[in-house]
């Protein structure tokens, strides 16, 4: 491979010759191969690259850049975000805790590609700009790692977790109208119990899926909140007046979401809360979708010797040995996406608890866990969705089978006979393996008629119902 | 121990004479020997108190109970709210999963009590009420255990955690506003860096805990959705019309507090994702109070090998063996309580996330550790508060001697002569062992006027200072 | 309430006139008023007879301790092991993150109940003993906590964890045993699947166990090691020559168990990876304990709509409305246990993780949670053997059936006719209804005979049905 | 693209015309979109490709499997284990539980390449190998993804783990060897104690990771049972006599590790409590790191208001505002790894939890995180080794100025007049700021020349020094 050299402020260092970072991303790959290349999510790169382009932005209106370096930071500002420069961005999570070498990653990269923009080489020993004084311009890794950091976190939330988990909610949602009248034997303990409807059992995950998007949405202010303009410990200094508030007010504009600036930004560069307590959040919606997911392959278990009372779609072959074996698969996917999640949460306030004097160093490891749980909780309820939900029908058959069988239809006796009564019934047809009607005759505290008239399944499943 | 003899639908059970509770309570205690005795929190049972007195009243004013047993039922229940019978509940955490054996332990003390108070003896035959039919009447464990223990959590936070966590940010307040104009030197990465005053720093801290309580006031339109009404799986079989909606009402109106009948009462019952969603808001303020501890008990260390820019209270000897050591234990306290909170989170995420059906089963253990991380943080806050934060002084030699010292001032010549002169200044000050004054001089790029201009800490401050 | 006046180094203290402790642990109760009273577990407190005891002797042996005080403070530390003084260690697990103030309390305790014992009296200005001088000689907090709580987490384990999930094992086994011919369907993905014998699905479950009790048995070797010796930093400033290895005798001697003395004592006080390390080993057996404690409750599902497949005895009632029902409460308590024990694994993980220099200040947080898993899982084991495992029948008729419509049998046809012949006649059995040879034969692939010799449940069982 | 079709038991699926694998792998690309593509980590394709080679010798050795096809089979294995065909495994972590169609992947691309090897086109309607009678033969997806994972996890922790942390060890005890003589102040709860030698503290590394080495190889006995041979639910259907053993002898021989059959299958498929033992000793080492790396960070802090005691070497700019600033980037990525790590247990934990009947579904993600932690600890050892262990250097004058500040010496006096009489010395020289020896020479206790002979820090460290 071909290099060229580049310098900083402790020396020279070989760069390969065609790429746009310069000696601190070569430090960084040099000194950190921990784990595989390029780790530190692209989706931090890109918010990166709102935040420098609405620094430059910022910086020009306060009268701290000239317009040409403003416009040749922009413009490789958006090149970014149209994804040309991916390949640029070498380094991996397990580097620096604040993101430093990140963000002098993106600074060398878009001085260097500025550069040749205008004309220049790679090679010149003269930069047209300068990736600290120019483009770091008002700006610490201290204050950009988080604001990078809340910018993908953000995006991801708004793009990916809500529009996954929202439309498997209208789905649930529709499957639960649609089945309002099915009654069904409710299950408590795994155990018989008195009967609710389909569409009450789907209800029920809807309103999780509810709870949870609010739960969510509740966190997004302080998420939106950007360190940007405190610097290198938070006081702001080597910014101009104003600055902080313009430049949330630029991220807003360029990114089209409601971003602010931190009310204090000791705490945006010392904790990282506002991670830990949207990831709450998503975890409390992986502990809601591991419940969906396994009552929906329970309910879906057999074909013969399970629950069987719904069918869902058989999307692929599912024993390589058993022949005709189908198996709920997205419900795997969708369960163990939800493991991964409650792991993730753990790093995060492992990491996030550990912030020290002006500055948390978990930051990279706080992005990758949150990104990842916030992309794959959106993913999976999509891929849960297509592939699985909107299929869901009922097997009426078990249904109906499992309902009549039921031995706590005598449940709707407590009302009429008292708890201790209707026990002995249902006690005596556990054991004698017949019916309640039977028993319940045979007890002498009502009579078949009574039976006939209080012990109605689609009575005892509430005003829901109707 | 005298004995008496109890009956429930599965036979007759010795209970100690002289205790109100039944059959049911006794086979619990017998059957769950785990762990020490009566560990199910007191709280819980308090909850119970309030639901079933609400439930009596409710019944009564649907006509579904008579205006003597209600009173009784109240009664009792007042009684149980005074501590009266705190040594009548002597189950576990670890039993039934849907703490049937806690509702109904909660049953039968009213039912005997309530046959007492009625003139009657605990060993007659029959008895005044029912724990079944008239104290549990319109209700099941599956929706009473949730009710209960939304009621519990609740109120810890409302009378423990918050007022806790408000008296420690209010005194962190007070603290950087006493020393707003105290410039320090920052600390990031552990490293010397540009300076701040002591009350930014402290501001950071007031910054976590107010986001912190937000978060946790979200949460609390959840938690006061009560699950009672929705009886054996949801559907509010054997309620009386309009007695969930007036059920809440009664519990809002005997606590005080805005509880509110939950929207979707399968979701109540199969689900406590309320639960988790709360108990996140307590990790965050975990997360927040342990960096908060770290950092005092750093700023605090020494006398003379530390950072000792504070002083903190002494308060106990600190050692066993080394006369004279005085340690930060109430950091020590606080951030002990941070890591239980932390791995309680995990154990009710674990709880969350395996319901089943229409009912979760790890109810106990969910309500058990909610209520220990919420009186632990309260608690915690308190003692932090009163026997260290208020007595947090700074120690003026030491914050003089490190801030006089250090190097990053040369940040404030970047804007000056550029990030990489202003590099080599600080290093060759490092290298030489000198001040940043004389190697900035002796470098060449500004005068010692400049210098003294330029290098000023109580500017670099920022506005927050001002 | 009457007091006596006590001092420390820090000044007076007005300690309840009654009780043996002193001022140190009179200021820790007033200074650490967080969760409930005397929170410290005994087990730690005998924890710390032990190694008091030990050290007087030691200290005799090695001419630092006369025989008198040797024989006072021996004396005393038994009767602290016999549980007569229980009530004398108010302190609460939330105090200095060393443990010192337990420490104290223990010297205190033991100084004064010394002196009493010796015909003195509790205010006396002079006493017999000196807690500092005499008690804690050639000793530190920092290396009795550890030791203390080595010995207590030792002993949980030995006399309560083992024998628990031993007998638990053991019973399991014998039900393999017994049920070695009973074919049943098996189920992957929740599906029906290939058949085995009951009890080879039950030798699983012992597997699981034998496992974990050799995992846990393996990491005892760390847990054997005792701080003891290193005093304030793990030098062993302060001690006789040969100190450490003959006190670790001495505790290895009066408890019974193999102590010894830890190879490297800057560990021990700085680090508690073996608290660590045997809690890892007590998660895994929660882990195991889940799995098993989910199928049985599966297994015993229904009665009618469930799977059904086993009987396990009713021990209570199982609800407060559903008359007749019974449900697996014992399975209930079991993974409530293992979800705090994976809880209890975090906190443990969080507090090792923040040792500084030369001492970990989470140990009381780390023993408490330590011996609440240990001892917790001891205990469920015994309930979950002696209330359910052992009753465990199986349901021959429920058995049977799932058997003999199971579409999977036609696994056995992959080897004669080929993974997609087989799949096509299970297909079309599942899609018309009809059993497999039915379609086997309508398919044309085999005949008949070949059906009944080559697809027999017996056969697809194994070796180790055999 | 170019496609062709390639059919399963469910029917016709197009498939890039240019790619090995088949319908099933195509069908899960399409059913799977979650998270990144092809997020299977290949370490657990290359565990495949040793145990499909392992099986098709096994099969042809007991007559299964004709010689033609153990060739073929075998050769492609070996071009996967080249890394020829890393595209060819383009699956995610979030597909089936039971890993089924990584499983199936493999299959496919072995039948497709050898057909191709042997001269066939990858559209010929008949292939040579079959992937499902002749590459699956003798298996299930439920016993081949188990063994892969623990070939993939066992192979990265002998060759990446141990060796990264066995690195780090070594250097550690070089320099502990090295410094043995280095007097130093100790520190206990943040605060100044008793000295030590900076030898002393280092060999607290070593030992805390020898500790965890020691427990990391006690776990490799289990991750060492190979599933292989259980084929569907554990009973071995389908295989040849004999197969089971055999099979792992193959796979020992062929990866060079003692790798043997599982004793009991049952629990070897429907179980990972393999992966989560050996995960604990991973999760024991990050708590072990992180200990580690906060303390080298803090003993390097400064350079002028900060602890100081040692210095490590300068590998980047730390700062893109501050010049000149030099931080603890290597502890930094050491500590976030080892939060990484805690919440990777916690996930293992929880799908390990979560096993049902035959089977546990959640294998990839417990493979996938179990990988991560594995490589991440031993790279970040290596990285943590090379860039900061080695280059750790005493800074001797911050030491001395420590050490001879140090009011902790006064602990030598206890033996000579007592605890509390020391404790005054102590307190009054803290108070005055003044010198130990003075206000012992003061308050009359002691001569000077007593002082001198008794208050020697380095006598004071112990027999650890000589």
């Amino acid at each position: 491979m071909e290099y060229r050299i580049e310098k900083d402020t402790m020396g020279e260092v070989k760069v390969p010759a065609d790429k746009y970072w310069g000696a601190q991303t070569e430090r960084s790959r040099n000194n950190f191969k921990i784990g595989a290349a390029a780790s530190m999510p692209l989706e931090v790169v890109y918010g990166f690259a709102y935040l420098k382009k609405a620094a430059a932005h910022t910086n020009h209106a306060l009268g701290a850049l000239d317009e040409e370096k403003k416009n040749l930071i922009s413009k490789v500002c958006d090149e970014i975000l149209e994804g040309k420069h991916d390949d640029q961005f070498p380094l991996v999570i397990w580097q620096t805790g604040s993101g430093t070498q990140s963000n002098m990653n993106t600074n060398e990269v878009i001085a260097n590609r500025a550069h040749v923009i205008n004309g220049g080489k790679l090679d010149d020993s003269k930069k047209t700009i300068h990736p600290n004084d120019d483009v770091n311009k008002s700006q610490s890794s201290n204050d950009t790692f988080p604001t990078g950091m809340h910018i993908a976190c953000y995006k991801m939330i708004v793009e990916t977790t809500i529009p996954g988990v929202e439309m498997l909610r209208d789905t649930l949602k529709q499957k639960s109208e649609e089945y309002k009248d099915v009654v069904k034997i409710g299950r408590t303990h795994l155990m018989d119990a008195t009967p609710l409807t389909l569409g009450q059992e789907f209800s029920g995950y809807v309103s999780q899926l509810d709870h949870g998007l609010k739960a969510l949405k509740n966190t997004l202010a302080h998420l939106s909140e950007l360190a940007l303009g405190g610097t290198a410990v938070g006081t702001g200094i080597n910014t101009p007046e104003g600055y902080a508030d313009l430049v949330a007010e630029k991220i807003a504009e360029f990114t089209g979401l409601p971003f602010v600036s931190a009310e204090n930004k000791f705490e945006a560069l010392a904790a990282h809360d506002a991670i830990v307590e949207s990831h709450g959040a998503l975890k409390q919606l992986a502990v809601s979708l591991n419940k969906i997911g396994n009552d929906i392959r329970q309910l879906a278990s057999g074909p013969r010797a399970g629950i069987g009372e719904i069918n869902i779609p058989a999307n692929e072959p599912g024993s390589s040995i058993m022949p005709g074996k189908v198996n709920p698969t997205q419900c795997e996917a969708l369960t163990m996406v939800c493991a991964q999640v409650v792991g993730n949460d753990v790093a995060i306030s492992v990491g996030g608890l550990q912030g020290q004097y002006e500055l948390n160093v978990f930051k990279p490891v706080m992005a990758a866990n949150f990104l990842q749980s916030a992309r794959l909780i959106g993913d999976a309820c999509v891929s849960f969705t297509e592939n699985c939900a909107v299929g869901i029908e009922p097997n009426y058959k078990n249904i109906e089978q499992h309902l009549n069988n039921s031995l706590m239809l005598v449940t709707a006796l407590n009302t009429h006979i008292g708890y201790e009564k209707a026990a002995k019934i249902a006690k005596a047809a556990h054991t004698n393996g017949t019916t309640l009607k039977e028993e319940a005759v045979k007890s002498g505290f009502l009579t078949e008629d009574e039976f006939n008239e209080w012990v109605k399944p689609e009575d005892m499943v509430g005003s829901l119902k109707k």
